[in-house]
């Protein structure tokens, strides 16, 4: 048997990581680049798996109090000037509208006319263009709080771009609040970070670091910017999630002022909280393996494939109704809430149908024959087992069972990738064996590294400057300050300069 | 009693139909204008409403196999020099990118870097970007039908504006479809209006009629464009949704070939159906009355909001209890498979706060006071009753008839605009009284005229053009073309020129 034989994706993870990525994206269908440099086409297979982390998480927002709106794409210019430090981390690589009308010139191209008097840009975030609104909807403390959150499409000019990963646009929520108080404020942030948490670990089955950012690694113009990390199979981290406690910044900015109980003139608290499509590329890298993409059952786009085996005609029909009243029977079972979702595919191309199916990760492929319905059994193959693991089922316990089989294998793909994260996170305390640890061994496979360490760092921004100098590798979060990384302060020394440090933080290299 | 007491919103409808519009969605706390010309912020009120038309309309696109996928905003300018007639239609106005970087000039202030080398426009319909990729994704026969629909903001640089009507960026559904034969297309054109035509009728409660348009109101590059249009309560139509046939014609521009089962290769057959934010405004001028908007139970933002009256406040946490705990009831039950959708307001701002609720139009208003929990009782103001037209409910009766008392007032509203549609719908034969029905009796207010014409065409373009030089007066389609008016045909003279004509057309002035 030849090299291709063995794994459905061409190179392997072990070979090459980023390319190993671009293949299991290309070969589950879920999107493919567009003419349009930067932008992605999100196919079917990847937006039914978007419409249901969407739908979790803003199921999951809405018990919170917070209700969606929805803002203008285009912010005028001076908007961007209000927040210093917001400019600074925004206002270089965006999409800048000069002209509202096209003409076509002599050679009959058509090229831009009617020039605005200021120009636009498309939306990279929203803070500056909400916090207008906010600042005519807040008068008093009895408007407050303010809850709200845009499902949108936003815009950063990426150079180096990446499918879901880093897009010039990309599809995300960005919620906004505003508050009477800091406290008030600080524990909406916590509170939003919490749901992140949740859709990273108990849907998309990712496991994740929750923590705080370094001064260097906010979000521009904010206090204070909590993020979850999760580890890549190439452990690398990414940031999957982020909110910011922004504090008085942007109520300044944008003149968002109420009446307090005591009737004294006070800005509000505010903060915004993001995650996107980048969820996808972390659920892609997290879970999928050389054969392809894994979905977790929570999202996965369907549950489960029905495949008829039809070899002679005259059974077709036979199959065919077997096959079409199992998917009826299964569509009325609720999982979590929910139709499970399940796809026929009556095409007869035999292993090129079943390969296709664990490509796109479904968690369950189901064969149906005359010798299964001879025995009204069904044939099943699990995702997150090797392709050739299958097992034969009574059809009833199969409709019975199958919401259980589902759960187990969320279960499983989490306690995988929770036993990769583990195995690859070290405590470190001597400097050379933190540099050791973000050294490829191989230079062929510079990907290749240690993952991530937990060492501690003095608090200064110029030992932070110097390790990523170093070794591109930047702190991802300082852990302790959440509670589910109560983990006692601890004093040691500063892994880069020495100095006394009261807390490990967590260091990586990220995407 | 001044004026202003008699009702809530001031113009009336009778006093300036497009001020009470105005004043209507303000009101109602629906949506504003922002910052950015021509585009508004839709507010949690007005959005919520979006997103149960939205559900409703996706739910009904999957059921007829439609996939929902994402394209990119920004369309490349040689894109739309494709399709010559699209060109026309589209390329005049509409947000062109020019640049993609900003920097920071000698004053500080931030101006356009980056020049691009081909300019971008935003999406103002997505035909040519989509049909690139459906150039990609069909092959041969067995890739069809290809069937997506894509959810997203769309934008056209308007030079008039009006909210939710006719902005310049709005929220839409596109549908585009790819098919082996003409008559699998205009199929999928028919079946698609129908879905519109019973968006509106069921669940908007607005009476539509349904047909084809003529030549010069189609979309720019279709071969035939079906549409519903309903009548709003100046008379004048609206557009509410459009199907369109668009036979080869994009799939030559786009290059969207197939190997057919002869083994020949041919163009596909393409369809694309859309409806937008406009339909919020369609709802609007539809229902709502002198006291503000109207909202049909099916796609209500809210249900019903329970007021807690507390007069003493030794009542206060009795009353509470009581409403929340009808709250927790009432939301336990489903209607139309979702969780019925209760508010509780507990300001103590008394006749102000129930006037707020009339004016956003929530279909029930409940009263919970002492008096009402001594009898176990509510009291319950209907929205589409008068005001002050209120009744005493036992508690347990309100919750087991609630979802009746919604589909009645359904019901009710459907049957109030479908009468208002008849009674300004006319038969006219006379070219005299034709010119009569159109113009307004009151020069002051100019918008108050007959209605629907139902007249009979030549099918000429001459004569089109010449009653709308004339009246500002269109042909808002061809009925006859569809099912749902299969009215015999019937032969007559056409009202502008005399000749024979084989059918009526509806005209009408529009939005």
């Amino acid at each position: 048997m030849g090299k291709q034989a063995k794994t459905a994706i061409e190179p392997t993870r072990e070979d090459n990581y980023p390319e190993w990525y671009q293949e299991v994206i290309k070969a589950s269908d879920m999107a493919e680049a567009s003419p349009v440099r930067g932008c992605m086409v999100i196919k079917p297979w990847g937006y039914a798996l978007w419409e249901n982390i969407v739908r979790a998480l803003d199921d999951m927002f809405k018990t919170t109090g917070v209700k969606n709106a929805y803002f203008p794409l285009f912010i005028p210019i001076n908007f961007l000037e209000k927040e210093a430090a917001h400019v600074e981390g925004f206002a270089k690589e965006c999409a800048v509208v000069t002209h509202h009308r096209l003409e076509q010139n002599e050679d009959g191209r058509l090229v831009p006319a009617g020039k605005l008097t200021e120009p636009l840009i498309v939306r990279p975030t929203s803070e500056t263009i909400i916090g207008d609104s906010f600042s005519k909807w807040v008068k008093s403390y009895r408007d407050l709080p303010v809850l709200i959150n845009q499902w949108a499409n936003v815009v950063r000019w990426e150079m180096r771009t990446r499918i879901f990963l880093r897009t010039s646009e990309f599809l995300w929520q960005e919620g906004h609040t505003v508050h009477a108080t800091s406290e008030e404020a600080m524990d909406r942030t916590r509170m939003m970070l919490e749901v992140y948490r949740k859709m990273a670990e108990e849907y998309l089955a990712m496991p994740v670091i929750t923590g705080e950012k370094s001064e260097s690694e906010k979000f521009p113009g904010a206090e204070n910017t909590l993020c979850i990390e999760a580890m890549m199979q190439d452990r690398k981290a990414l940031q999957a999630g982020t909110s910011h406690f922004l504090g008085q910044n942007f109520a300044r900015a944008s003149n968002i002022k109420f009446q307090s109980e005591k009737e004294t003139e006070e800005y509000g608290w505010t903060t915004s909280f993001g995650a996107s499509t980048r969820l996808i590329g972390g659920l892609v890298m997290t879970h999928s393996d050389d054969d392809g993409v894994v979905l977790p059952p929570r999202v996965a786009s369907a549950h489960a494939v029905l495949m008829p085996i039809v070899r002679k005609e005259k059974d077709r029909q036979m199959v065919m109704d077997y096959t079409h009243d199992l998917a009826d029977r299964l569509r009325q079972i609720s999982y979590y809430g929910y139709p499970l979702r399940v796809e026929i595919d009556d095409r007869d191309t035999g292993g090129a149908r079943n390969w296709e199916w664990i490509k796109k990760g479904i968690p369950l492929r189901v064969e149906i024959g005359p010798k299964d319905i001879a025995s009204d059994s069904v044939f099943v193959g699990r995702r997150d087992k090797a392709p050739k693991d299958k097992f034969s089922m009574k059809k009833e316990a199969f409709a019975d069972e199958i919401c259980g089989i589902l759960d187990e294998i969320q279960k499983n793909l989490y306690a995988r990738a929770l036993a990769f994260q583990k195995a690859h996170t070290r405590k470190i305390d001597d400097k050379n064996r933190f540099d050791a640890f973000f050294t490829p061994e191989n230079k062929e496979r510079p990907e290749i590294h240690g993952g991530f360490a937990l060492s501690h760092w003095c608090g200064e921004a110029a030992c932070e400057k110097a390790i990523k100098d170093r070794l591109n590798v930047t702190i991802r979060c300082i852990p302790h300050h959440l509670p589910a990384q109560q983990h006692p302060e601890e004093s040691g020394v500063c892994i880069e300069c020495g100095k006394a440090s009261r807390q490990r933080v967590v260091f990586a290299k990220a995407y």
